[in-house]
This record gives C-alpha cells, sequence and structure tokens, in this order.
C-alpha cells in the first residue's frame, strides 16, 4: 500500500516517456491515494475566449491517473488508457492554471480505476470531472 | 442555495412518482449539496452469486440524483437523465444493503450533474462509481 | 470468428443465469458481430408517462452485450460488466417494446468492448445509445 | 434537415475559431448526418511507440462532431461539450492517419449528441469508440 515512486521521480519518468508535454504538467501533492496535478496553462492549451480546451483538460486527467498508477506500481509496468468519461460543467477562468485532484478508486491486477476532479486556481468550483480507466497488459 | 424539500416530503415525492419501485431506497442523509441514499437490497436486485445487479446500482445512482435535485428545485420541475457513466469497481458484499452518497457538483438551468459513490453498508470500498447528468427542460 | 452458440442455446443460457428478468428479453437477429435484443416492454419497466425507464434500458444494453459475448466465446466464461456509458436521447414511445442493436467492437482476451443503439419497435430514431465494457477475468 | 455550411465554408470556419490546430485536420466527407474527419498525424500527437496519444483522438472526436453540428446550424451558434466518453480498445497504426466516422443521433435544440468511430487508414479495425455531447446555450 506503499508509494512505489516519489514526487521527484515521477516528475523525471514522465519527463522521459512524454518528452513533448511533460513541462505541461506539475505534481503538487501526492499521498498514497491522491494525487494532485497542475496544468501550466499556456497558450496552446486555450480556446477562443481564453479559457482551456477540452483536449487540454482530458490531457490533465488521463496523465494525473497515469502518474498516480506509476507511483503505485512502479515504472517497469507498461499501462494504456482503456476508457474515460468526462463532464465539462463550467467554463475555465482565463489566465489561470487548471488543478487536478486525481483519487485512486481501484488498483486492480487488470484495471485500474480513478476519479479526477478539475477546477481552475483560486476557485473552488469544479469545472471538469473525468473518471478514466487504465488496463495493466499482462505480462 | 438552501434545501427546498427535506427527507420526508422527498421520500413522498418519490412514492408518488416511482410508486413501484420507491419502497426499495431511503434517504439516509441530505444536505445542500449531497444526498445519501440506501438500496434496501431485496432478492429481485440480485444476480447470481448473490450480489447485486448492474441495473440495481444504477437505477440507485439515478434516483439519488434525482432526489437530490429534487430537494433544491422542488417538485415541480420535470427532469430526465440525459447521460449516466458508471464503472464497476468490485463485487457487492452479498447479503448487504448499498449505499450511495450523490455530491452535487453543478446546478444549472438546464443541466444538472452528480457524482455517486456506491459501497456495500459495513464496507468502505467503493463498488461502483456513477456520474449522471439530468437536464431539466424549459418551460 | 465463428459463433460457439446459436439463438436457441444463448436463450436457454440466459433463462437459466438470470432467471428473474430472462423472460423480459429475446433475441431477434444473431450474427457473428452484432445481436439485435427485444426489450418486451412491461409496466414494471415503465416510469409515469409510460415511458421506458432508463435501468431497463441499462439492462437491456448490459443483456444484449452479455449475450453477443456468450455466443462468441461459450457458457463456461465468467464475465462482468466493468463500465458503461449511457445517452437517453429521446422519449421512448408509450406500449411499444424497445430493440437493442449490439455491434461487437472488440473481443480481446481480457476487454470486451460493444456499442448498443435502442429504439422503439415501429420508429427508426435512436431513444437511447450506450457503450459497455465487459472484462473477462483470467481463469 | 439541409446542410447549412459546406466542407469549404467548414474548413474556413474551423481555421478562424482553432487556428492553432486546424491545420491538423481535414474534411474527407460530409452528408447530412455524417461526417468523416482526418486526424493528419504529425509528431506532437505521437506518444513513445509511435501510436496516436488519447487526447489527440480526443480532440478528433471533438472537432468532427463540432464540425457536424456547425454544417447543420451554421457559424452563428455557440456550443460547447459538455460531455463526453471514449474507449480505446486497439493501438492505432504507426505512422497513419487516424480517419473519425462521426454518426449525428441528436440535433435538439439544446443538446446534440454524436458517435464516433476512429480507426487508422487502411484499416477497418476501430481503434476507439467516442461518444460526445455538445451543448447550445438559449440565447
Amino acid at each position: 500500500m506503499a508509494l512505489v515512486l516519489g514526487t521527484e521521480e515521477l516528475t523525471e519518468l514522465l519527463a522521459e516517456i512524454f518528452p513533448q508535454v511533460a513541462a505541461d504538467f506539475r505534481i503538487e501533492e501526492l499521498s498514497e491515494n491522491h494525487i494532485q496535478m497542475r496544468l501550466l496553462v499556456q497558450d496552446r492549451h486555450l480556446r477562443p475566449g481564453g479559457t482551456v480546451s477540452g483536449p487540454s483538460l482530458f490531457a490533465l486527467a488521463d496523465v494525473a491517473l497515469y502518474a498516480m498508477l506509476m507511483a503505485r506500481v512502479g515504472p517497469k509496468a507498461l499501462a494504456v488508457t482503456t476508457s474515460a468519461s468526462i463532464d465539462f460543467m463550467r467554463k475555465p477562468a482565463a489566465g489561470q492554471d487548471v488543478l487536478a485532484d486525481c483519487k485512486l478508486l481501484k488498483l486492480g491486477r487488470v484495471l485500474v480505476v480513478g476519479d479526477v476532479l478539475m477546477r481552475s486556481e483560486g476557485s473552488d468550483k469544479v469545472v471538469a470531472r473525468a473518471s478514466m480507466t487504465y488496463s495493466i497488459p499482462p505480462e
């Protein structure tokens, strides 16, 4: 039930695995069943009107659960997203980073499920909610 | 932001609107953004092996958000489920009621979104997670 | 790639596994990647106004993919629903059966994914769309 | 029931509204209830191993339904994604564009629902399936 990787090791791992996008994200908090991931919002994440795009929020939820999973099972495991459902509820605030709180709901041998609530920094209104499932292929 | 209906009034409303199934459910807790609904598990909710069926868990999540919504907007509003996504994570315990904790994430003029975590009584493991969206038709 | 079970054998299997609800459903068509399942609508499937309830549509989609899967892998395999997402788009017609067309999109060793379109008999308007995932536990 | 915008006008509209990403997509086919959208796969869409990333497939499904909707209701309407559910079923082929076939299932006054099947060019295996809902805010 302990963490196999800490924040620093996870950060390095993300940079290695996702060199093109890892700089967009920063781990803010990490515990056994929770991770908080920040999307460092930049121009390429925006839609007209200055709000963060849907695909950027999707990517944030996806990387949050991926990092949570790696923190628990270590870097050797392959893992792929198998399904995601996401509700967009409010416009993210313009010019603000987005914070994602991901809770690990299930860490099975095959399937891993997490819940992600996202909000703009400085607000407690949920802008989007995602549930993500990863599968860990049998070795 | 206050509750328009209390537990008793909600219970009566459910009995009136869903006469065939209302006796399966009981409101355990109610506050402005949260409701806890119990599924009083009976034979007809079960699958072989004694676990609660998927459609029964779906119905539980659905009625939980419906009751939460009615508690906030009152009995006059029409409301229909427009989408649902549900992850089944563990087998519910045999012979136990299921408790659903529903959080209201958005109460818009048109769309209402809630998150539901379900677990067997006496356990804190999540057996299923649902997100439900209701729409309130324009009058 | 062939069918392991035909319509008759499937019907018997459903009756054995789901004795309480099997009589609600009837297989109308079956081929390698498609099944059409009918919900024989009765009072207990209805909501006020005479429309078919959300949980009944969920159950229809669930049993459709389950039968499709059994038709392909045979009755010995255990299989459990792991996730479902469903959109409710229109009111089902009052007093009509609902027909579900389920397409098998993936039949993996572990995960099985199907798409289900549901409509009221006599109409070609989609009343609900579901995607269902089953997992087959490793033996 | 007719198309309000054709392929050329839609292409211009996407370029105007999504200047940063419109060059990634190309409309291949368009009819009243169907659009085929191509993701012109480039390095930034890839994950290690050369497969197309989940967020890129999400963006493809999202833009496909958006374009389908604009083709039907015209460029003046505001529209926002309200929910999405996506199943990832197979690895996209390395070095191939991805083709998305989007079917319009519902075009309501408020809610718009579409189904999207995605596959790598040259294959008929579905790599991902998405259902997307847009809402059109009341004016």
